[in-house]
């Protein structure tokens, strides 16, 4: 039991950017500070992405500067060289910087080749100063909207040069589409864990529960040996990219099966039942899960 | 890749029990039917029970003598030596004996305490001809409605019983309300297949999506070498005396997991799907699930 899960809540990020209209600043601000205040110890604040292409993130550089200093890792995805830039002006210690193994999502999404996204990773890593961290999101690493299953060749050969350029970035096999099963999702980790030049990067999954298949996605991923998790409280979210991906995996759910399995998360349930209802409630989300619809009493 | 997980669909009795008008007997078969042709190898068609207290159910012989011959493993529950003679006399091959751990629930769902419906379950076996098989359905085998965590040894006493009374019977733990977590599953049957007694028994998991566990819970019941397990098209049904109980595990859910894995269920999606559409369409049905909510194309 001395393994603990790593949960980073991304509704800020993955979730707000899926609400058409954007959300007032301090209705996001106060979001942020309610999960960290119900423990969780990692959120993802958003995108430093242009403003042209994701309205919704237009604000970030005021939302950082309000929650930087919450007793939390606090994150923010980057695309490219540029929204690097603005996160570490913006303060931010921890920048994830997102490609798609599909050429045809890649495209779709940040209007780059795989190639050229993995040179734009390259500016990212050598362009970080020494305090801030870098994680790389490798989206569609099971599943495209656009082309099916992914080759595990094709995202075996992205894992590796992720790890020549960052050889300790914390490196994310993303379920883009929520399309993965729990077997493929081990047996991709395994693969990945032992593709040669990755003893010193770090493992996470980030999921979507649109197939029903989010928490058993997490708990194989778990059982390969990875201990951070991408979730949205409420389930709010999806990709805006990827037709059909509604919904990340409801963060109450997957904490719900580590703490009561013995594992503890850090997160209280009751608090972080009380934020999810406050963003399942914001107007124009699309949330799930299940957990907000029990009795409370039988939640925690 | 030799293991077959082996689904049992149970949206005739778990599911029809749960709305509140019987549905028309023709509804009832027409749904056995499409379900068999949709390759479901098991079906549990009912339950053999007193009208009074389920009257959902008081057309099971009818039933029974119209599906009695499809092409497929057909079980009908029983609470007690009554509905056994009844399920036998209608010609069914597979009685599913059900008792709760939890001696308030036993006493809520059959009106017995849990030694009577040991001696009950005796009785059951030892009336059954050679031909008819028996199935033991062990509920709250991990949390009660009523009185919350159910102690393992309570579980493993019952299951200790049951292979005394029956050692080649199949067991199922059942997870009644959902709240069962995948880290619990796969320790209890690792304990259950440990009770000295049980070499000859084989063993089931029914479980609830209640708690956004479902499909996680019953992977780690299959990581724990357990083969059978009940789920629920279009998620249809719950347990009418457990509170907050809503919905099975959504066959289709389960299915996708073990077909996209490369384990053959022998369950064709496609045909799957157009039944758990009907059955979501039913009046009074409360349903959930995730796979009839993504686009067609992408289920299967």
């Amino acid at each position: 039991m001395t393994r603990r899960p790593h949960i980073c809540e991304v509704a800020p990020r993955d979730g707000f950017q899926s609400i058409a209209d954007p959300l007032p600043t301090d209705i996001k601000i106060g979001i942020i500070r309610d999960l960290v205040a119900a423990g969780c110890p990692r959120v993802e604040i958003g995108s430093f992405v242009s403003p042209k292409a994701i309205p919704q993130m237009a604000d970030m550089s005021e939302i950082a500067a309000a929650v930087m200093d919450l007793p939390a890792r606090l994150c923010a995805l980057v695309p490219n060289i540029r929204g690097a830039e603005n996160a570490i002006s913006a303060g931010v210690k921890e920048v994830c910087y997102v490609f798609s193994v599909s050429e045809a999502h890649n495209q779709s999404n940040v209007r780059q080749t795989v190639a050229q996204s993995l040179d734009g990773l390259a500016a990212v890593a050598s362009a970080l100063p020494s305090d801030v961290a870098l994680r790389i999101d490798v989206a569609t690493a099971f599943d495209c909207p656009f082309d099916g299953t992914v080759p595990l060749d094709d995202v075996l050969a992205a894992v590796r040069r992720c790890a020549e350029i960052a050889p300790e970035a914390e490196i994310a096999l993303c379920d883009t589409t929520g399309r993965a099963n729990p077997f493929a999702v081990r047996n991709r980790f395994h693969a990945a864990m032992a593709v040669e030049g990755t003893a010193g990067n770090v493992w996470a999954y980030h999921g979507h529960d649109t197939f029903g298949q989010g928490v058993a996605n997490a708990l194989a991923a778990w059982d390969a040996g990875v201990d951070a998790f991408d979730t949205a409280a409420a389930g709010l979210g999806g990709c805006p990219f990827a037709p059909g991906a509604t919904g990340n995996t409801a963060t109450e759910d997957l904490v719900f099966a580590f703490n009561e399995g013995g594992f503890d998360t850090g997160i209280d349930m009751d608090g972080l039942l009380s934020v999810a209802d406050r963003i399942a409630a914001l107007p124009g989300g699309v949330v799930g899960g299940h957990l907000r619809q029990v009795p409370r009493n039988r939640a925690a």
